[in-house]
């Protein structure tokens, strides 16, 4: 049910003509009543048009409806694709009755182009007749680019639900840009305290994920709470630390979709960094390892490599203790102390080819700590990246 | 000639039995007198142990020898390793009458093993017995590892002589650490201004230099000058300013051997950034887009892809103006006042294919500007770094 679990929510996803696949391409969002809405968007610095006119938008704190196109991306647009943004918003939040700032945008595809508008606009009133509050599975389809399956999640929560669902991974694909992330609950909860708890829970799941380390020009991750449950988490209250845990789940359950849906991947990698000396240091040291090439490249070829590990973990910046340092790959531990150390290579080599690999790095700088979602690279990913042509 | 083509220096490579190919892994540099001698290295919080004795010993600013082996790096080793490092230098300025101090080390190759000292120490004597004024060829055939060719390169200056060899670049192959780069010149320098010399002039040569995007644990540059040319590079001479521009030349050659040597790779990209607010940023700007995995995939598979140059700068951290950012990928103009504008697509994919692909960037956001080095990334790479097995 993705987005549409939690009550206050109805969604639909429909085929617009915006792809050439005729698969679908426009979906909708919508919130009964103003939702509390909080995002975090691309650091990158041409972000696409959509990105800055939902960032404008979500400025209040509330929103009514989400428009999500896939096909074109909106970005590298320049003034004609804000205009178009802009009008993607105006004919929504016209036929919703809501005004356009109401409206937030996103979208994800190739990057330069700009978007149907043709199709779109007339796309929008079959995508509003088709809202329902089942529609949490279409909308997940309908934001789809490369991507082989849809990802969602529910965690019912005590007394009310999270749920949300997701699009491919970084800069993944054939120039279609974008990570997308919709949450949605009926926990009722401040906008500015939302986007406090978006920040400290969400943010660092999603930073923590790495596919191919290219910052996309369109991702979005949006938390919308409409508070339909009727359960308060007001700050401090029990309510709000079970919103927190269940957004994290959420969030950590669509990550570890996203990887295992990675392009070109067989095997996720799941990076656990402690004794850091802060969590972004930690999630600094678990993304270095989890995207290093030559980690990728080892993992995929079954290739128990302790060298690369250390190399990694060396040269990510983060504060550490050489003579402390510790490592073990897929159970077997092979660093210690700083030192590569003698290990079964025949059974770590038979480990790896699990469908998660999970590798722990110890710093021996801190207490902090963080867990890093990553996945290797093949043939495939080089097939997909350079045998499509523009 | 290499690092022999400058007066005062002889060289030797012999094969001690480092290696189990009995290809030469024994490489030994000495100058007949003190040389002035400068170095930079590996940032990686895990530095091999020669790396940490050849900085201890290089606090004077002047050396006698350098010792080379390829096989083991020596790194991930711990206080063993260091005892093993101390030990070569130990046996070498013994031969040598020079004292351990006088001595640099380095080491190139699996991360973890320890050196096969047995070997290294019996090699020794023969290296000793090999130098030659006519050395270079076979010192920098001694220091290589999976390199196909011998990186070696002779700048003729105004009455003196730069030259240098290069082996590696970032850890491109199967756990085999390393770029290792050594210049020799025969101008007479004083050994802090050879140190400024070297730090503002073949560093940034070298940190534009990405192959895989990871930073080996054993990188080594070290700059020797004899002066046994008679030519005295003081403070604001113009001697000086040729030294600054032959080094430069000397350093740039090699960093563009080792791309068109790197493993997998079936093109060299070379990124102009001129507009940047600063040379460090043109830098930045430059080796994201030489070392991102999408625009590295795209030239390997011939597709002219303006989307991810866009995403590759605009998430380099570099300042730019968005509306004012203008590429050029292989001669054509895909980005425009930072849109995609349209260009001969089968054209661009012709240029490609060539053996070299230019890609220029202009910020606008300033006058700095910079020249980073990369390559591309096929079956090839993923074949080398996957099908290895430990």
């Amino acid at each position: 049910m993705s987005v549409t679990a939690a009550r206050g929510f109805r969604a639909s996803g429909i085929s617009a003509g915006l792809k050439e696949s005729g698969r679908p391409d426009l979906g909708l969002l919508v919130a009964d009543a103003p939702a509390a809405a909080a995002g975090l968007f691309t650091t990158n610095a041409f972000p696409a048009a959509p990105v800055v006119l939902s960032r404008l938008h979500l400025a209040g704190g509330a929103c009514r409806a989400v428009v999500v196109n896939s096909g074109q991306a909106n970005a590298g647009t320049g003034e004609p694709g804000m205009a178009d943004a802009r009008a993607t918003a105006a004919a929504a939040g016209e036929l919703l009755g809501t005004g356009p700032g109401q409206v937030l945008v996103c979208s994800t595809g190739v990057i330069g182009p700009r978007v149907k508008m043709g199709e779109l606009v007339a796309g929008l009133p079959v995508a509003v007749e088709a809202l329902d509050d089942g529609g949490g599975p279409g909308f997940a389809r309908a934001i789809l680019t490369t991507d082989r399956e849809p990802k969602e999640v529910v965690v019912h929560a005590d007394g009310f639900v999270v749920g949300g669902c997701a699009k491919g991974a970084g800069m993944i694909a054939p120039d279609l840009a974008t990570m997308l992330v919709f949450l949605t609950t009926d926990a009722a909860i401040d906008p500015p305290l939302l986007d406090e708890v978006t920040r400290a829970i969400v943010g660092p799941v999603f930073n923590g994920l790495t596919v191919d380390g290219c910052t996309s020009t369109n991702d979005t991750v949006l938390v919308l709470a409409s508070g339909g449950s009727g359960v308060e988490a007001a700050p401090g209250s029990r309510a709000l630390a079970v919103l927190e845990a269940a957004l994290g789940e959420a969030a950590e359950e669509l990550a570890r979709q996203i990887v295992a849906d990675a392009e070109g991947a067989t095997s996720t990698l799941v990076v656990h960094v402690s004794g850091a000396a802060s969590a972004d240091e930690a999630r600094a040291a678990g993304k270095a390892v989890a995207g290093s090439l030559l980690v990728k490249t080892a993992v995929f070829g079954g290739d128990p490599n302790p060298g690369r590990l250390l190399q990694a973990v060396g040269a990510s910046g983060a504060s550490l203790d050489p003579m402390e340092v510790s490592i073990s790959l897929a159970g077997h531990r092979v660093i210690e102390a700083g030192r590569v150390v003698a290990f079964d290579e025949a059974a770590c080599a038979e480990a790896l080819k699990e469908r998660e690999v999970v590798i722990r790095a110890d710093l021996g700088a801190g207490d902090a700590e963080a867990t890093c979602f990553g996945c290797d690279l093949g043939y495939e990913y080089v097939r997909i990246n350079a045998e499509y042509t523009t």
